[in-house]
């Protein structure tokens, strides 16, 4: 079968064309690009590459102290696989499994495709891909390690209908990139090399605005219309260090992580009128400014009163239960919208992945929850169905793999 | 509640922040940050607005002879959802109806909240948003009209295991845009105001490579990874205008509208070789080629024979069998991938929602899908498990709305 004598040929002006076609993938490529035009144009000038590059060919670097997919600016898609592992997997099992996941996502976030990779094409435009893994209580066990104290299962919430489909899991892989197909296809390589070691748990995707839809460090918003993450520490600052980064044991260099999926009723929101909407919150839809300012970053002031007395930002509004006094109480938040093909006779099911960073989910992320739980006017319209925790473990050197701090 | 002294205030510079925050919304908004840094920046300069315009903001225009939508690049993300009519809707209904969705869709795809927007904020990013709506059989007989004889159910083929939850369906609306916070703020809001007409029959979500991946025109691959739709005519060509548009009729200047379900199989992809994935295509993976040429454009030699006598491209080949010897039968392809949450133990749910367009559906996409039905090999991978059938009227000029062709 097919046609040996074209192969040559083919392959040939296959590798240029494809390039000069537009899936330029990062460095590796680029360079080709380089080559090939110097092997092909009189000139050698590049005149006939893309003005401006393609965002699809943006790389996040794979190896660090910490893994990526945490402090990189939240991409436009994320996809979230929960993983139980397989009965007869043991320590050295998690070793093979963590040594096979970090090279393909090494591979893959950097424009490449995996080992054996069916469909190599697919893996040749990044857009700032990141593979981030984290572990379960399960995972810890198997481990033989020493869990931190707050790795189990949240305490139980009162506004929680928690749905065994969305929690829990013993391994954990946030897939995030620009591009919905690169998520897409990483995902299925990673899977398939994760198959003989574990079955699926469950499995959630997200979206963000698309890149370049909206000037970065613009705030995302929520399917309610709200400005989403105002009060979040900045990557890059001291503040982010020490709400995120943990510092001891094999997770030094990692964070502790938790994976809520929120249910939002937009119907019933519907029925709420702008003024309740901002009153919910405490802050304005138009910017995300706190209603006693002007600017969505401006400091609330939770001590104003309306001419007639009552706290300008309500009591039970969002922002006032989230906010603690204590300010150790801090996280850091990556979430993702979702919007799935409703079942049946629903008109939409909509929400958030819910996705928060925090050295220690104890002490930071349970205090502001159980506030939140109390008495937050947003629970009228939010119903968090799945909920998970897991412990990032920190990133490693090339020749290294995620998880040798705990497996080595 | 509230804090009505703070009101004028607030709104006054929510505005400039809002708009120098980066959601800047094609021409009108434009314009608007352009006054409003001349009144508040001395020098009038636009220093602080964007260097490269957003392709949040990029606007495709609403009337037409055509609805958009169709000759429109395809954007990043597509949904699809398909409504029945209620009993009680009367042709008068039909009219009100689609006046409201004119409306909606005039508003949205130009930047604008839809009239009683309940998150105006989200649709001041256009990216590129249209909005196409489709008759079904059952819309043009509650209309009274004269149905094209090919608005019909497609015949039965023997590869179908069409699932009713994914067929058929009395008005089609197809969103699409660069964002999917965009593409599910306007979906949203449409089916809101149809709701008191329509009930949801199904809804299925795409995407294809995300703004500004790779460079513009490259044809876009599948979750198989092929080059998919590399004969598709040209929008602004001859070729394009005789395949797509029709010419009788309420119909004339609008087209016929196939969308089918086609689930992918990628775990039995996976065992196929590489050869072997070309075989079956006919097509190399790499650019998209016919295994006859070296680049995705090349016309297929189907005469070309291997040196031990076999067709280079063999009968069983998807592009042998797609492509006809009659030239009447072409069809213009604008599909989307899907990749959704797998349901209990599956690994993934994934493949295309095909979609095409043509005049006339009977003569043209019709015989293609037979004789894929008779020999296609990729009916080994592929299972078709949705089909609907649709007439998409032409556009409108301002102050009409779609469907008067029909309805007035």
């Amino acid at each position: 079968m097919g046609a040996p004598d074209k192969g040559a040929r083919r392959s040939g002006s296959t590798r240029r064309q494809f390039l000069l076609g537009g899936t330029v993938a990062g460095v590796g490529a680029a360079a080709a690009v380089g080559i090939d035009l110097a092997l092909t144009t009189p000139s050698g000038t590049t005149a006939a590459a893309p003005s401006t590059p393609l965002n699809g060919s943006e790389i996040v670097p794979f190896h660090g102290i910490h893994q990526a997919g945490i402090d990189t600016d939240a991409q436009a898609h994320g996809t979230f696989v929960a993983l139980d592992l397989r009965d007869e997997v043991d320590r050295d099992g998690l070793r093979r499994l963590m040594r096979i996941l970090t090279d393909d996502a090494e591979r893959l976030t950097q424009g490449r495709g995996a080992l054996a990779d069916s469909e190599p094409e697919l893996a040749l435009t990044p857009a700032r891909l990141t593979v981030t893994f984290a572990f379960g209580p399960g995972f810890v066990a198997r481990a033989a390690g020493t869990a931190p104290a707050w790795l189990q299962p949240l305490p139980a919430f009162a506004v929680d209908r928690l749905q065994d489909e969305f929690s829990h899991g013993d391994l954990l892989i946030q897939v995030a990139a620009d591009d919905p197909l690169t998520v897409a296809h990483a995902t299925r390589m990673l899977l398939k090399d994760a198959r003989s070691f574990t079955t699926v748990r469950w499995t959630q995707q997200g979206f963000r605005r698309a890149y370049g839809s909206v000037a970065p460090g613009t705030t995302m918003r929520n399917l309610f219309g709200q400005v989403d993450g105002t009060s979040n520490p900045k990557p890059g600052t001291t503040e982010f260090d020490t709400v995120v980064w943990a510092g001891e044991g094999w997770l030094t260099g990692g964070t502790g992580m938790v994976v809520r999926r929120i249910h939002m009723n937009l119907d019933k929101w519907d029925k709420l009128d702008r003024s309740g909407r901002e009153q919910s919150v405490g802050r304005t839809l138009s910017n995300g400014a706190p209603l006693t300012g002007t600017q969505e970053h401006d400091e609330p002031d939770f001590e104003a009163k309306t001419s007639v007395g009552f706290p300008v930002i309500p009591e039970f509004s969002h922002m006032r239960r989230a906010r603690p006094d204590d300010t150790t109480q801090r996280i850091f938040r990556r979430a993702y919208n979702y919007d799935e093909r409703p079942a049946g006779s629903d008109v939409s099911d909509s929400g958030l992945v819910f996705v928060s960073f925090q050295a220690d989910v104890d002490a930071q992320f349970t205090p502001i929850q159980r506030r939140l739980d109390d008495l937050d006017l947003l629970n009228e319209w939010t119903t968090p169905i799945g909920s998970a925790v897991f412990a990032v473990p920190p990133g490693c050197a090339e020749g290294g793999y995620i998880g040798e701090t705990l497996l080595a």
